[in-house]
């Protein structure tokens, strides 16, 4: 049984200021557990109901283990409908990014992405075509965010999100800077390369107009219908497939 | 001033059930009124809050116009932050898909599609690259449900949604038919030419076994990285940009 305290705790981490303040955050989900234990993420704590017991694997001995009932997983859930094992996890410490990790392969740099499913999504598609960095500017939605972390499907140990103000950083990368807007050099005439950072904007305002200046290449999905825009996690998908495309 | 049964009536439109019984669907926010009032949908009603009268369009006598305050907004709306303006919207009667539409173009096929999200970002996606009919399966998610009108940002209008038993449909068409498999041939060993159906599946199960025997190209989008799978949406565009790429 889980105390006041706990539960208060625990729904606290819903919240952004909380999760900073503590340096912890929620996933949920076996399978989400699953792919945390083996990464260099270390579990705080797990929260199980009872069909979980004999499931769980062998865990070092500082992990807290806490059978719950399902009224009290509810109450520290953040899904409309829990999944029976929610765990917390420690945030790693936040390394500066070194320019020179952005060499030899291609990164995605997020520039206001506002929607954490939208974040959540773009990691999950990163780790299919085997993208390692992401760099979120400073007001990219929270890479620790319940709903990021849901949309990751489990990808969240295999890719490295930095958040960075992109303004420094961005001249000190030695790669050539893609953006991708409206008006741009249409991906199905664009070599890629092999290394390369690919900018992406927010969901109404796009690129913002401090990072514009240092895009070196503007690409376009072209439009053949009518639609005012893509969404950005899909954006980001046909990008990532045709940088790819070099590579298998 | 709205009624309670006003009230009441809009949001039984919240859930399917009521939808269907009453052929009326609710959209929100000025940008999709402005993209239904020329399309081939008929308005029912506009409930709008003070700053919307002067934008207010003109518009046919029988359309019913309500001022509201943001407290009975609030109540009406299917979002936690409403938009200023809601409309009801008439459900166009259903027509049974004429296999003629499919040819010389391409068609989106979804075999149990299950989160409105992804369903309305698919639709706007197919609308970005000009794709005009989507088929979805009887147990896809609903296209009225007020998520997937969301998702779409305004394409509705312009992209066709059938519903269909699957089975009964793909014997007849006679354009190539596509599957998106995990196994398949690679996207970008693959000759689209121009015209086709690409099915895509369920985001746990995949392609049912009903619908996989009609598939005569296995297609994959390969993985580089270690991710178990992409969603569906981020499949659909890679999928239609890559369609696309002969017809640009």
């Amino acid at each position: 049984m889980l105390s006041k305290s706990q539960i208060s705790f625990i729904k606290s981490l819903h919240q952004k200021k909380y999760r900073k303040e503590h340096g912890i955050f929620i996933i949920e989900g076996f399978k989400s557990l699953l792919e945390i234990i083996p990464s260099h993420y270390n579990l705080d704590s797990i929260y199980y109901v009872a069909e979980y017991k004999s499931l769980m694997p062998t865990l070092p001995s500082n992990i807290k283990l806490f059978e719950v009932n399902n009224v009290e997983l509810e109450k520290i859930s953040t899904l409309q409908t829990p999944q029976g094992i929610l765990a917390l996890v420690k945030q790693p410490k936040a390394t500066p990014l070194d320019p020179d990790v952005l060499k030899n392969c291609f990164s995605i740099v997020l520039d206001g992405v506002q929607d954490p499913g939208n974040l959540g999504t773009i990691i999950r598609t990163a780790d299919w075509f085997g993208f390692k960095n992401i760099i979120c500017s400073l007001n990219t939605a929270d890479v620790y965010n319940p709903k990021t972390i849901q949309a990751t499907m489990g990808s969240l140990p295999r890719v490295n999100v930095f958040y960075e103000d992109l303004s420094l950083v961005l001249p000190k990368v030695q790669v050539p800077i893609y953006g991708a807007l409206l008006e741009g050099k249409s991906i199905y005439k664009t070599d890629f390369g092999t290394e390369g950072l690919l900018i992406l904007g927010n969901e109404g305002q796009g690129i913002s107009a401090a990072v514009i200046n240092f895009i070196q290449q503007p690409v376009t999905i072209p439009r053949i219908g009518k639609a005012e825009s893509l969404n950005v996690a899909i954006s980001a998908g046909i990008f990532c497939a045709e940088i790819s495309r070099n590579i298998i």
